[in-house]
């Protein structure tokens, strides 16, 4: 479990990691990290988000009781892999990937017997990036995921239990991989599908005029990092693709409807739509 | 010209109407309103929305100088057609009416010579309904695009301008029927349609507990109108049903590079979204 004495690692000082070690170290936990970016090390030692920090130093990893990737999953699996030599014994791992079963395996698959990862998700999150946005109140109304397999402990979903109560997520849900990637493949990819999609249907560049919050909306996600969505919508896209083709299937059928003068077809989708939606604002 | 003697007459006292009736209310101007719920009328004297009103009264008709219609397209056209008779001569009308070609060419060939109707678009809204929930501040940020025929004159223009400068829009612009329809198919119309067809994707009942902000945004207008939007869709589905057409193309093209593993060309779709969205920023 979590202690005063716990000496945290964060790999990877991102919005996520930076975030995460800012909420920790106001809570006056031991923060450390390692960023292939000397200036995100600089930012965060000067202002307090990290105690120690590194482009690469042995002996932060030597000293860590927790190491938290808030790496790209690809990155990720090639940092585990080549540093664990230098875990001290029963090191805990966990992570910040948006997608699970493709990365968990993998990582279990290769790790030391006497390390444990588990991991997990934290569903928040803003359309920037780096450690100068960090910012640990975007925790208060996220759910946090943890994804075990039947390899992990009841003590590592104890420990991220902890760890999501310290930074004050709103819920904490466990999930089993399969059950994660399935869900972050609609609610989370396919909105980002959507969103990009419907951007890159017009180039008029005077539709900024008339736009109003519709459309800000639904295309707010469409300003998206290139590198990470690429690598989560291939390591999901076996549950990608098929909600991908589900929404598919219902616009066409709101079409359908048009095309066929089906005025009460057409109300039924948009009160089918109205009933399903206000469960989200009870 | 807008002056304080004119009086304005409000057709139907819903979020729109009683919107407006509040914003010209509050600087001063003379609103009276009609509308067939008794209690809306009610409401609106009572909290100082309007100044006179009733379910139905020909003199308020023949005081009026400036009709405003708060109707739903077809009853507004009936609404016209059937009370025109009692009109002052030269009594200016406009409306709110979210789609304009199929409106506008039908109420300008039913009305008498001397009554001048000048269509034009308040871009503004909330997902609720009624004059309970009037806020003229919704306008404060929103566009405001008038939609003048080859038989209206410029004196109506200067009038439109006038009266959305009063209730402090943000954006005054012109545009003819078409490219008014046209637009509104996409950034109004096509983003309804999505958000319906997204949320009728999945009955799952528990995707409430996961749902981040993303999904959210995509959805917040799924909760729908259902007899005003099957209204506007039927009557601009010459325009809409392309769109749905060309964002359907863009989606299946997305899904197209994961299922040939092009990360490239993935990649250039967020690249390609994320430019365009960022004009939305500025």
């Amino acid at each position: 479990m979590i202690n005063k004495n716990t000496r945290f690692l964060i790999i990877g000082l991102g919005l996520m990691g930076g975030s995460y070690a800012m909420g920790l170290s106001k809570k006056g936990y031991h923060v450390d990290a390692i960023d292939l970016n000397e200036l995100s090390i600089q930012y965060a030692k000067e202002h307090g988000i990290i105690q120690n920090g590194a482009t690469f130093d042995i002996q932060l990893i030597k000293n860590a009781d927790i190491i938290i990737s808030g790496l790209y999953p690809e990155a990720m699996i090639h940092w585990y892999s080549t540093y664990q030599k230098y875990f001290k014994p029963h090191t805990f791992l966990t992570d910040v990937s948006g997608i699970k079963c493709n990365v968990v395996n993998q990582v279990q698959s290769i790790l030391r017997d006497d390390i444990e990862f588990c991991a997990s998700h934290p569903m928040a999150g803003k359309e920037v990036s780096g450690v100068t946005y960090a910012d640990h109140t975007i925790f208060k109304d996220a759910n946090f995921i943890i994804t075990p397999t039947k390899s992990n402990t009841s003590q590592a979903v104890d420990t991220l239990t902890q760890f999501a109560n310290i930074l004050e997520f709103k819920n904490i849900s466990i999930l089993s991989c399969e059950e994660h990637d399935k869900m972050i493949g609609f609610v989370s990819q396919l909105t980002h599908a959507i969103a990009v999609s419907l951007m890159n249907t017009s180039d008029n560049p005077n539709l900024v005029k008339y736009t109003g919050d519709s459309f800000r909306d639904l295309t707010r996600i469409a300003k998206i990092n290139e590198n990470l969505w690429s690598e989560l919508f291939f390591l999901n896209k076996d549950n990608l693709i098929p909600e991908i083709d589900s929404f598919i299937y219902q616009i066409q059928k709101l079409k359908n409807m048009l095309e066929t003068n089906n005025k009460d077809g057409l109300k039924e989708l948009f009160i089918q739509s109205t009933i399903r939606r206000k469960r989200f604002d009870q």
